[in-house]
């Protein structure tokens, strides 16, 4: 039987909403928002949108009407009550609230601020300006709506069966690598791809693929609507755009170098000791470790983000020997550039060694690589802080080619954080 | 939405029936049916289940209950007006309906006979008695029932996941197979998979994939319900019960002889010259050809559906020059064990020098090899005619792993129909 009234209010729709949820967010997109609304609300900054990968040029694929469409929409969310009651739940070990009362009366309140939008060389400058804690939330819906209406550009010319060869042909490819994902023995694994997905109901796919086929070694998604709707953990710590931010508003060199420890120091201080994940290579990680406080050395673990992943835990591990600590009790999340093969190396060869734990993007909720073509093929979207109080942010990661900031701030970045040669390595997701 | 509604209904099921019309059955059998019904109303005969392939224990793998229920199912069914409506609107060119008044009259009050059901030696023993035109009516849907009962089987213990892999990888197969076709210039294929479909939605999804992917290539279905369903041709002519029944009933040798060309004389004349597609290989292609009256040569074409086509087609070929036809204004219908690598050679040899058509039975609509092991893998099931009036029925056919019936009549059928060596060949669908 065909329902009628679903059938008339689907043709009621004005516009078929990419992201219908404030949530529709990573998990430490919030933890940091209430972290910055504490610590630095007054802070104005600039987040910008950036297309590492030239030859997708959006502005010829994608309509403008539509765009600001989606992006007019996301400015009309706010929070449900549904949604309020999930994040109050949310919850330390049982111990304590993840989410304060004040920041959640703000977030409550909440809707995001105006956009900027402009076209140039086939692609679009979409730029967010305003106060920090409202303005980062936008991040992850612009990359979101940009990813999907890209897909929906290029689905739009096929058929019924053609779209439904293309999706079975994804479900067999991810299910193809959940299977070899099996059989890794006490294997964690959640999905980190809302940035990078082909479209919101694939990744809600993908996660209960990763569900139903990995069982308790799926740990979660980065996804809080999801994670909601599917009765599953959220998952996060936070992000680059933390001592990116810090480290812009460093009045000399000297607050600078202290810049990256200080995030982390009211980090700690807003969690209670929770969610003490270090995030060592925004300006390389060698020097991090190696001038890091003592008191770092005491936290969970470590996030490796950039950079050739084994050699970024042999340093953490190495790090964590020197200073006195048991490299066995210390967590490694590997969350950058992975895919099946990466994974099992990866697992292969630091299993026993530290607990491992992999935070799978991309190539989990993107890979349509080889199908239509290579026009669904993933790119290199990212949306970053590119300014605070007037000042330009600089990233240096540990791969040159992921470096962010004008040429005189980065060498000004090197010199005092001491990042000498690094190995470029391609960025293709 | 969820439709309350249909939720509701759908749980006040008892079973989820699997043939659900007197019409999802093959074209030809109501072709025959009406032939039978105006020649041979009053002949008694017995139709038998046969598996070819021991190896799939039906009677272990498929509820003796369950089997039941749905064979009841269908002596529940009657013909609907809507059905009536579509087969009696089927003309012939425009010009004449393809059935008659008093057939419809008589089809519309229908019911299907009893059956006889049997466990032995992990098989059922599954036969019909009774009046001809009744009893040939059961071979499709017996043979649905048991297919899908099967493949229900099998399914029963996979995830909701592991289900959505699987028929995303059977349609991917299956749409490649369609890529594959579409590059054959001016190919004409039908799908002729009832009898050996998986399921009917599936045997439905393959039509409409058909459809999508080779548009005036495909030229339709043998079956009448998608046919009328997906609005496209019911396609079929005649099969071999006709010459085994005649044969069975032929009172001497002789009249042995003579059997097949009467069954075509019959046929010539009930359908005014219509559906002239011979199918020569009951007894032996060779002698039959060897052997034939006149007329038949000016008949539209042949169906090639046992033993090697392409010999079988060269055949034809040779027959039609050596009785002054033009075999390029013939048409050979190829229907026996056909996948894409046989389409494509046998396209390849014999477009241009005859009409060339393809009905694809098994490997169209049950191509599930390897997948979920070989545990849904198709294998050789049919409903034959093995008595009519008491007496035994013989096929040789160009095959004789294919060959059927009493040791002592197959020697007397191949004695009267000339059938010296026959090159065996594995029947695996």
């Amino acid at each position: 039987m065909v329902d009628i009234a679903t059938r008339v209010h689907n043709h009621n729709w004005k516009i078929d909403p990419i992201v219908r949820s404030l949530i529709d967010t990573d998990f430490y997109k919030l933890l940091m928002c209430q972290s910055i609304f504490r610590n630095k609300p007054e802070t104005t900054v600039t987040f910008s949108l950036i297309n590492r990968t030239a030859e997708v040029r959006l502005a010829d694929l994608i309509d403008e009407g539509e765009l600001r469409e989606q992006l007019d929409h996301v400015r009309s969310l706010s929070l449900s009550r549904g949604e309020s009651t999930w994040l109050r739940g949310n919850m330390f070990y049982g111990k304590r609230q993840m989410f304060r009362p004040d920041f959640m009366e703000w977030f409550e309140g909440l809707r995001l601020p105006p956009y900027h939008l402009e076209k140039r060389d086939g692609q679009y400058e979409l730029t967010f300006e305003g106060s920090w804690p409202e303005v980062m939330l936008w991040e992850i819906p612009a990359l979101a709506v940009l990813m999907e209406l890209r897909s929906r550009a290029v689905l739009k010319g096929m058929g019924k069966f053609e779209l439904q060869i293309l999706y079975a042909r994804a479900m067999t490819r991810l299910w193809e690598k959940i299977e070899r994902l099996k059989s890794l023995e006490n294997l964690r694994i959640a999905d980190f791809g809302t940035r990078r997905r082909h479209s919101f109901l694939w990744q809600d796919w993908c996660v209960q693929a990763m569900q139903e086929g990995l069982g308790a070694k799926f740990t979660g998604t980065s996804n809080c609507r999801i994670a909601m709707k599917r009765d599953i953990e959220a998952i996060g710590t936070n992000a680059h755009e933390l001592p990116m931010v810090y480290s812009a508003l460093a009045e000399d060199d000297e607050a600078l170098a202290q810049a990256p420890y200080q995030v982390l120091a009211d980090w700690h201080e807003e969690h209670d000791g929770n969610l003490r994940i270090i995030l060592p290579d925004t300006y390389g990680t060698e020097g991090f470790l190696r001038k890091a406080p003592d008191w770092l050395t005491t936290w969970t673990g470590i996030r490796i983000d950039s950079g050739d992943p084994a050699a970024g835990a042999e340093t953490a591990i190495r790090w964590w020997t020197s200073r006195g600590e048991d490299p066995a009790q210390k967590l490694v999340i590997f969350s950058d550039g992975l895919d099946v093969e990466k994974i099992e190396e990866l697992h292969r060869q630091f299993r026993g060694r530290v607990k491992v734990s992999f935070g799978w993007g991309t190539m989990l909720t993107n890979d349509f690589r080889g199908l239509a073509g290579d026009r669904l093929a993933p790119f290199s979207l990212v949306c970053k802080a590119v300014s605070a109080n007037g000042r330009p942010t600089v990233k240096l990661s540990d791969n040159p080619n992921k470096a962010m900031g004008p040429k005189d701030e980065i060498a000004r970045y090197k010199r005092v954080f001491g990042v000498g040669e690094q190995a470029a390595m391609d960025v293709t997701v």
